[in-house]
């Protein structure tokens, strides 16, 4: 088969992969249970250490004397900027924020539910460089950037356009989120993510979907999600505070995030890293309830590892995977929809470690029960690399999650007694009538797995699976036709950028 | 870095990797939870169903009129070869066999325990292709059997030696049953697998047994296990009746297996063919239990998928891996030891493809709760090809797995609540005495995965994840040294073979 063939058979696949998920899917609700792996006296125990650490040892909030001021009034005990917390007063704090809520995508059939059994898929967020098997590594630009929107926006695997899928290193740093929001809002009709790198430019975000979607509505509405980082150990920086209150004045889900590392950021011990976890969540999603009560927030987590011969991080690895089985449980307790791990490797090509790692990292996502899976699809070298074939085959594994989730249906039709006695003993269910009602949705369909006896797939080429991606992503590029947007907005949205880039000289750091 | 001395680095690491494993460490017992995904009324409704396809349809016992006889005797309505059993009937046999059994080792520190909340990681089994990245795809040898046995015992992250890792098709077929044992009794001192591709061969391994063991030890104690697989839909073949038959009057393991591809063998529904799967299973453990009440016995499970637009069978899909956690649960009714997934992958090289499927199939296998995970190794395109290269990188995963099968410990060290008093906030854990106390023992680490900063990654040769494992598998050849044996032992295995081997023509078929 030539490669022109090939690659249409693979896009037909894709096709059908998108008819069997059902046109009308646009985030998945699951139908398995969460894994719980710890039992109540464990959760209270790393419950009653977050207590600990965040009255005994507290949390440093940087440059927002506002945030400080916040914490006073709500009676947190305030010295300099160290806040502590007497047992309670966040679990308090949080029980205005809304336990699941719908992120409004510009094309009201892509909206995501948020929290509850729902499962959000987003692409990898922050990779300063991209990569492809033709041209390696290289530094990400706006056109790398535009790239990923629409590999996403053509994914039927993937239900959210995500953030800074890279970074577009070609635009000065104060103005890439223009460049950024006005490509997910015109290259994708899906829900995405603002800026968050500095309190202007999360307006700015925040100010470019109020056109989209109007001014009134977005007040009362959630339409864009902003991903906020804490500066772990248990520092939160002003100018995370600042975009994180900026997303909550407006009634938009901030996104609250450690990030720890054990051994560097947080203990080299799951537990202890988990309850750190926790005390820093918690602080920042309270953070959104005094800024405006009743807020969508996201609790998010993020943990890894260390290679402690050599002092590199390392991802997909078992520790963070069975940690977050546990974060899973104590964000339940809390009563907030979830982000949690996402398909990380650091592995430099989309080999075999990669995708080993990833799909680690990936099923331990889909038994912890979150909600929102950002770095679904893309994540090389640790976040470092935004690679093209990975996005394809992450996305692939997405779509076989989506028939996981969908879980094990017991009713008559699936116990099949009826076609055991039509069928009998020793002979085939090829034919048979109840697969012949079956087949068309009974199995995951990849778009890139070679499934083919040897002979084929020798005769068709011997490729492996990077191979075939790079061909996909290649094929859904020269595919991407871009969704519908009134022609006001748009230009409403291209005034906007270019009156915001007039206004500010640039800035390269 | 050269290629010699990144080599020997990851032989360290591989060596650090197994005392963190910890001598003594023969197999794993698990300190996570099962992973149920169904409730009671789904389990009784498979059941249910299972209980009208043994009483209406049946299932067919072909040219074993001994197995016909015990059947009838035990109460089951035998027509023909036909053999239907009221509900009740097979439950009640199996109340005989024990929950969970000892395999002795012939070094006793490597003995492995099956059944309960251990866990035992078994190589691939029965490809008649052996590949690897120098020389592609051809048929397997006996030096390649030799070779894999060789990898298995020198792998701190394997368990077991497994049975036919691969076809040594340069042996007749009626002779390789004798060459196979005594590669796994003088290359290994780990458990390991006969025959069962006939009564004599079956009896031939289990004499060569007795032969390390003692008759009378072999006749009290569990040193060898048979992998007999059911002909799906409902038949078993004599050959392998008669071979289950004689593991069990010798007291020994037989490990009970259907072979389901839904659509093929077994509906297309993951619900009927469970239902399926518990009739052929239950049937055949209990045919144990009539030879010899109380002889071991393993509830074995496979099932795959297939891709209905080529008929190709699928493996590492996401359907058997979610079915996997439904026979986990229905077996621990039973209250029999699993053998439940595997490595599965049907992609021809190892590659993200092959990651991806393998390690979805083999989590599937640690959140079921198998106790003997055989095909935890090597397994490519679906069976036929056992590869060098996966061998070393799932055996990796294995070592992985050890560490998330660890869970997470929650006790005061692991919560840390000192140090973060120690190290503040936003100073880093490097250095504190947290970290040293703790570090060696906190991550697992990995022998292939390559973690570096991508320049140092780049500088020692851009290599992935196979081209690491290729040079993996040449050293660890050859550094292997054959565990001891007793010279009368190995004289007398030797005389043995040639004596049996001498006895019969050779059959090619």
């Amino acid at each position: 088969m030539n490669e022109h063939r090939r690659a249409g058979r693979q896009a037909r696949a894709a096709e059908r992969q998108s008819k069997a998920s059902g046109p009308g899917r646009p985030y998945i609700m699951r139908n398995i249970p969460t894994y719980d792996i710890l039992g109540e006296e464990s959760l209270r125990k790393i419950e009653a250490a977050t207590d600990r650490i965040l009255a005994e040892t507290g949390l440093i909030f940087r440059d927002d004397p506002q945030a400080l001021e916040m914490w006073r009034k709500a009676g947190a005990k305030v010295t300099g900027d160290l806040v502590k917390f007497e047992p309670g007063l966040l679990r308090d704090l949080l029980r205005t924020a809304p336990a699941e809520f719908t992120q409004h995508a510009r094309n009201p059939a892509n909206s995501v539910r948020i929290g509850g059994k729902n499962v959000v898929f987003a692409p990898a967020y922050g990779s300063p460089f991209v990569a492809d098997l033709d041209k390696g590594r290289r530094f990400g630009t706006l056109a790398d950037f535009q790239n990923f929107v629409k590999l996403a926006q053509s994914s039927p695997n993937l239900h959210h356009s995500g953030g800074t899928i890279c970074e577009p290193t070609d635009v000065p740093v104060n103005k890439r989120h223009l460049d950024m929001v006005l490509a997910h809002l015109e290259l994708s009709d899906r829900g995405f993510m603002g800026s968050v790198t500095a309190e202007d430019r999360s307006e700015d975000s925040i100010e470019m979907a109020r056109m989209v979607f109007g001014r009134d509505f977005v007040d009362q509405n959630c339409v864009i999600l902003g991903n906020i980082n804490a500066n772990s150990p248990l520092v939160w920086d002003g100018t995370m505070t600042k975009s994180l209150r900026a997303y909550a004045r407006a009634n938009q889900a901030a996104v609250v995030v450690p990030f720890i590392l054990g051994g560097a950021m947080g203990p080299v011990t799951t537990a202890g890293a988990i309850a750190q976890s926790l005390a820093e969540t918690m602080a920042g999603c309270a953070l959104t309830q005094l800024e405006r009560p009743g807020a969508p927030v996201v609790f998010g987590n993020f943990l890894s590892s260390m290679n402690l011969r050599s002092g590199s991080p390392t991802f997909g690895t078992p520790e963070p995977a069975i940690g977050s089985m546990v974060v899973g449980q104590l964000c339940r307790r809390l009563n907030l929809p979830m982000r949690c791990a996402g398909n990380f490797s650091a592995s430099k090509l989309p080999d075999g470690q990669a995708m080993m790692e990833g799909t680690m990292s990936m099923m331990s996502a889909i038994h912890c029960g979150t909600n929102f899976i950002l770095h679904s699809a893309g994540w090389l070298d640790g976040a470092l690399t935004m690679s093209y074939e990975k996005f394809m085959l992450d996305a692939d594994l997405c779509g076989a999650l989506h028939s996981y989730l969908d879980g094990v249906v017991v009713d008559d039709n699936a116990l099949a007694v009826d076609a055991f006695a039509e069928v009998g003993p020793g002979n085939h269910f090829f034919g048979c009538s109840h697969t012949m009602a079956n087949y068309q949705t009974a199995f995951w369909d990849s778009a890139l797995s070679d499934n083919e006896p040897f002979e084929k797939w020798e005769a068709a080429g011997r490729t492996d699976s990077a191979t075939r991606a790079n061909r996909a992503w290649k094929m859904t590029l020269a595919e991407y036709e871009p969704p519908k947007l009134d022609e006001g907005i748009r230009e409403g949205l291209r005034d906007f950028v270019a009156r915001r880039k007039a206004e500010m000289a640039d800035m390269w750091y």
